[in-house]
This record gives C-alpha cells, structure tokens and sequence, in this order.
C-alpha cells in the first residue's frame, strides 16, 4: 500500500490508472478506523481492481462547538488496518494541502438537511459536500463507498452525484454492528462503560419501531412514541431526534409507505450516537 | 460531428475517448455562435484530438430582468459553423434534461463577483458555476476553452477549478474583434446601425487607459477618468462600469501594477455590451 500525501501526486496516479483503463474503487474516511470502514474496503476490493481510501479529517465538516480537535486520530493504526484490508493507495492529504487559501466557491446543500443531524450540526453536509466534490475530483473513482450508518450522507452525495452528474457510482454499505447491535462508530471511544452498555438501546428501540411497521402500524407517531419511549426509560443519555422520513428525500411522511427511514441521536457525556434502519414499506 | 442530446449518451462517449486515452478539448457556448467561439474551437482542434463543444443557453445564468427568452438562438447555422471549425461531438441537451427536477445542491461564488458584471448580474456566476461543474463532469475534459472577452468568468472559473481540484486545464483564448475593434458577441445582434458605430468606441476607450499605463501612469483614478470621459462624449449608450482591478483575483488595487484587468459595460437600448484588457504592469 502507497501512502499518498499531496494532490497533485494523487490526481497523476488516478490519470494513469483511468489511462489503464483501471477502475477505482474509493472509501473516504476520517481515519479511526472500524470495522464498518473495513466492510466498506472489502466491497471496493470485491468490485474494483484498484482500491484508493482517503483518511482526512475535514474540518469544514465540523461545527465550532464540535470535537474537530479531539476526534481520535490513529495514522499507525490506520495504516496497518488499510494495507490489511486490501487498500492500494492510502490518500491522506493534510489540511493546508487541502484547504491552501481563501476559496472562491462553496457548495451548499439546500436540501435533505432540514431534518435529522443537518437541524442541529448547522453547515455540517456543506462540508461534506466539499470535501467529496474535491476528493472525487482527485481520486477519480468509479464507484465511491459509504457505510449505511451516516445514511443521512448518504442521501446528500446521492444528491451531489445526481445535481452535478458525477461520473461515479455511489455504493451504500449495511451498518456494521457489535455482537449486541451497537453500530460501530468511531466514537464509540467516547462512552464510558455504563454508555457503552445503555448505547445497545439505539439499535434495540429502533428494532421495537421497525417491529410494529412490520405488524402493520402505519401510523408514524405511533411508531416515533414507541421508539422514544424504549430509549426514555433505557438509557441515561438525552435524546437529540427520533424521526421517521422518507428516503432519500428525506421529507416528513404522513403515512409510513415506500421506502423510509427511522433514525435517533442520543448524547451521551461526551459522545453523540446516531442510529437507523431503511425499510421498503 | 455528432449530435448529442441526452447526459447518458455524452457520458458514455467521454467514457470511451478516455479508455481510448484520448485527450478532449472542450468548448462551452451558449449557441449563436461567432467568430470568438471559432477562434475556441480552432485552438481547442490543434491542441486536442477530440473536441466536444456544447449548445446550451443556461437559465441559471440569466436574471429575472435578462434576455434568457430571447436570447439569439440558430442551431441550424451553429451546426454547420460548429462542423466546419472541427467539432467532433456538439453536446445539445434540453433544460430538462440538465435540470430535471428540485436540485438539493447549489454552487455559491463567495469571491470574484462583487464587482465588474457580478455586481448588478446577481446569481450570475452561481449559474455559470453550476453548469460547468455539470458540463465537466458529462464532458471530462483534458482542456476547456474559454474567451477572455469574459475575463471574470476566466477568473471564476479559475476558482472553481482550483477549489474543487477539477482534472481539467483552463485555457483563456484572446477576445476576436471585429475590424473596427468591437468585440465579438452574441449580443452585437441585437444593436441598431447607430449603436453599432458606437460600440467600437469601447475598446477606443480601453486602448486610451492602456496607452495611459504603459506611458507610466500608475494612478487607477487617472485611468478611469480618461476612459469614461472617452466613453461619455463618444457614444449613447449608459456606462455601467468601468473598472481597473487586479487579475485574476478581482480585487481594488490602490497603484497599477501586477497583473491588472480595465474593463468597461455599457447598455445601449437592447443590447448590454462588455469589453475588457488585461495587462502586465
């Protein structure tokens, strides 16, 4: 595995291997590497000649009041975890490589954000939208991966791919889950060990939600009450959302049919959880 | 030369000519084309092996109060005009089919714009953004071609291409002037035979500001002074701008020297002319 730190060393491996007529697979990530980012380069290992992942953490992305400073870094680690996984190029660029000087042109994205973590993490998906308009610029891949967890992003780069016609296909993997249905999550570092035990409830109250829609509720108030009420008596941490929408739009629903979405944040003391399930009503 | 009407065609072309490891020059219009666009074309057919150009007057780009309706439209003399200068691909998509429905992304210009024709086209640029990074993303091209006539358009797109780390080289081609000095436009169309005597006396006054500055005068003020009072006793129309500024970066500058842009706008009844220098001071 090469790793690859400026861009312009990065755009002149991917015009070589376009030149080859090598398709590129591409799991961007913030680095902290889980087992969900594993799932996501064993896909692109199973799809693509070539594997190149991205480990950046975007500051854009991040709020004033959230952890861009503290969010765990592990470079060696990462290493290690990548090359084992069957990555070929590691692009892990730094900021100043990224961000050089004052820009001239944003990305905003105006819609799929009024709702879930885009209410409360305000410009958080314009810096997503950032950085992945430039890392697929840089990369050039054929297919891009990314892990059902955040399927809120998953939405906005479907989004970004369809409004800007970008030559790539995006592939939404499955969460991956500890034994007792925790998604894996980089910042499940955070929780103490009482967390960690109470965040198991993420994943079971959102199975009570998906249970009574399976039954036939259709009714999404229903649905939102059961779910927040598992996690009211469940957990010690304080509830950010329960919300049930369609998906990708990402609109409220009056009647749960076609595909949705039924997602909770919870806040522990020092880690914000997110969790979701995708049904086809 | 093939006509293209659908993005999944254009792509599936791109695809190929890259997996060939041909290189595309690419040359943007809006349609009714001139000698400036020729003068596009050419350079765009010795440097390039395959050049795509594309035909599509951008509603995102005209304001409410603009001529987007009547902007001058003739695609059977394009046809033959684009045919005749080496096109080898003309790109010719509806409005539907580049804006198909609600977008969940837009391309705001945050730097560039609060002058020259940004200042009273608001949301111009925006437009233009958004169209090529589509238009590059359909067309992935090695080269694009743009004319210098719209110099801030070259400096926004300049931008653009270096926020995002687009895989395509800017090329600004010198503006084509009619004999008189008049620059070429689509818009010449639509002036009466007085304004069109007139109009010469915009690059007049350019040349008069030019002269002043190679002679050794360094104040922006001096300039200014003399080209507006070129183009106030010269002709009818109403001075919109006439601007001295750094290049690319569109900025105020206090003395002359760098890279520098002078442009002037006028409106005349129908027609809303742009001419501009840029020099090396």
């Amino acid at each position: 595995m090469k790793v690859v730190e400026t861009i312009a060393e990065m755009q002149s491996i991917s015009a070589r291997l376009i030149a080859e007529g090598k398709e590129i697979g591409f799991v961007p990530t913030m680095g902290y590497l889980h087992e969900g980012h594993l799932a996501l380069m064993k896909k692109a290992k199973e799809e693509n000649p070539v594997v190149v992942s991205s480990i950046f953490v975007n500051p854009l992305q991040f709020g004033p009041t959230e952890d861009y400073e503290t969010y765990p870094r592990d470079f060696e680690r990462d290493y290690a975890l990548a090359e084992e996984a069957g990555v070929d190029y590691l692009f892990y660029p730094s900021v100043r490589e990224m961000y050089p000087g004052k820009r001239t042109v944003e990305v905003k994205v105006t819609s799929r954000t009024n709702c879930l973590c885009g209410r409360t993490r305000i410009g958080h998906f314009d810096g997503v939208a950032t950085v992945l308009l430039k890392l697929f610029s840089i990369i050039r891949p054929t297919r891009a991966y990314f892990g059902l967890k955040d399927a809120q992003q998953v939405a906005v780069v479907s989004g970004l791919i369809e409004d800007f016609n970008l030559p790539v296909q995006l592939r939404p993997v499955p969460t991956v889950r500890e034994k007792d249905g925790l998604a894996k999550s980089s910042r499940n570092v955070y929780l103490t060990k009482e967390e960690r035990n109470e965040a198991k409830e993420l994943y079971a109250a959102l199975l009570i939600g998906k249970g009574l829609i399976e039954r036939g509720e259709r009714n999404p108030e229903t649905v939102l009450a059961a779910v927040r009420n598992h996690l009211v008596t469940s957990l010690s941490g304080s509830i950010e959302y329960v919300e049930v929408l369609s998906y990708p739009d990402l609109e409220a629903i009056r009647k749960l049919e076609g595909q949705i979405i039924l997602a909770v944040a919870v806040r522990f003391s020092k880690a914000r959880l997110i969790d979701n399930i995708i049904l086809q009503v």
